[in-house]
């Protein structure tokens, strides 16, 4: 089990950091496409990254903050977006939601998880946790949104993207109350959230509008 | 005394429930009225009902926040934004800001009574206490703007809004000063608060503008 | 030496009063070119006076808010709010960008030096106190503009702002290293900061611009 257990920490840890650096790189096209200057850009980049975990932290009073605790990520982001700021002017690269379509699922399950994980180890009620799990989630894309002047894309675009956190964070706890270990959870999450995120872009599933 | 007491104490439940009904309702307006979908109508909901007292648990370091300590009403909200949704799905309904601003006067009146509380039990100066109380009112309708991406129709519409909670909170201040109850201070501020308001709105007082 | 530590801190305080002075004159100008009312004025004011130092402590978890601390703040950014409004609809005052360059590049370095300052005492690493000298310095502006609805202004108008302050975080830590009293190196990073936001203006100089 000890083994499993490990495996579950170093997957943990890679999808964590697949994560931060699709969301930064989601940040940087964004910025990109809004025209902003390279500080700009950079600044699109690192709230998108770390702005849904900074606030799981700030909402769950842990300190200190993730990304100081881990230094490495700053640098690391920092790093994602000088290189693809020289990508993008070299290459006169046409940015479009589906280049990042794949890590942005991959990365809104992980941080759904880990907001849950979270929120679970501090004594939360049920409900909290999951909520935890979606905020961490999805704040980041609604940060660089709000700075970028628009309207968040996900509650605008009609697809699933919120709702597959919110199930994740449920499938989590569903698996957890079981009694299975930590990893397994996490991977239930994981899988749940970027499976359905996946399948609603595969078969173009629209969420109701409402006129009013 | 112990009896009236306890009736404020009711009161202070009820109106704060009917407090978060009308935000969440609000939300709900603001976001249909954007064309926003499902999910996203429900997110502007829970912003605009608990945007504002989060902030001012955050601001004041109170843990756990108030929807951690009564989770039911993250449920009651929920519950809300579901049934108003089917109701305007069915209804056609026109939403208009009349509808909601009899609740809204008196939500604005409620949060900012409960934030000047929470500032004064927290040893805050005068003015700190008085503006906890502004932005306990006022931020939830904030937050609901700058997600839908307008200017917060607080800062625009040119009638007295923030201003009355304002003099709501002095109002509370002074009554406390008195060495009136608790109760009778938390009415004074949501009379003063949503009288004004009501005041403002019915004989169309404006707030002076300035061209620069 | 005593002399001089003294002499650091009454020019911190001075500065520090002449950034908060700046800062809320910027939103009092910005809120009347988007013609909100006088309520919203002060509003954006307040944000863009207090948001910077409010996110740094917020971040830093140092509680009380310095404005908790020093209330007078309050009041003087209130009253500034006030004057700054008559004298806006007396003289038919043209506002412009020009008209607060210089307070406001005295602003950002000295923000960024308190968030420097703050971040260093609270034991965070190297590029953490850079990022929150930086945050420290830019939020407000940033606040301030998202509130009216903008692109924050930072991130779009071409000319270094925020890099400025970084540079000058960077020389904070410098002279500190090197074991030059605190006063120095705030000093430094005031003087690296403003001075290349005043070149850069001079100058006229661009940040690159990437086309997605």
């Amino acid at each position: 089990m000890n083994n499993f257990q490990q495996w579950g920490e170093t997957l943990r840890l890679l999808v964590e950091l697949a994560g931060t650096t699709a969301f930064a790189l989601s940040g940087v096209l964004e910025g990109a496409r809004k025209r902003l200057d390279a500080v700009g850009i950079c600044v699109v980049g690192f709230l998108a990254a770390f702005g849904g975990g900074t606030l799981r932290d700030l909402l769950l009073d842990q300190r200190p903050f993730f990304w100081v605790r881990h230094v490495e990520m700053l640098w690391g982001v920092l790093l994602i977006c000088a290189l693809s700021m020289l990508f993008l002017r070299s290459h006169h690269f046409e940015a479009t939601q589906k280049h990042i379509a794949v890590p942005d699922a991959l990365g809104l399950g992980l941080f759904a998880a880990s907001g849950v994980h979270q929120a679970l180890a501090a004594d939360m009620p049920a409900l909290v946790v999951v909520l935890m799990g979606v905020i961490t989630g999805v704040f980041g894309g609604v940060l660089r949104d709000i700075v970028c002047n628009e309207i968040p894309t996900t509650l605008r675009d009609h697809q699933p993207y919120a709702v597959c956190a919110f199930a994740g964070g449920w499938a989590y706890l569903g698996v957890w109350e079981l009694g299975a270990p930590g990893w397994a959870a996490m991977l239930t999450c994981l899988g749940v959230t970027a499976g359905l995120r996946g399948l609603a872009l595969w078969r173009k599933w629209q969420l109701p509008v409402w006129l009013a």
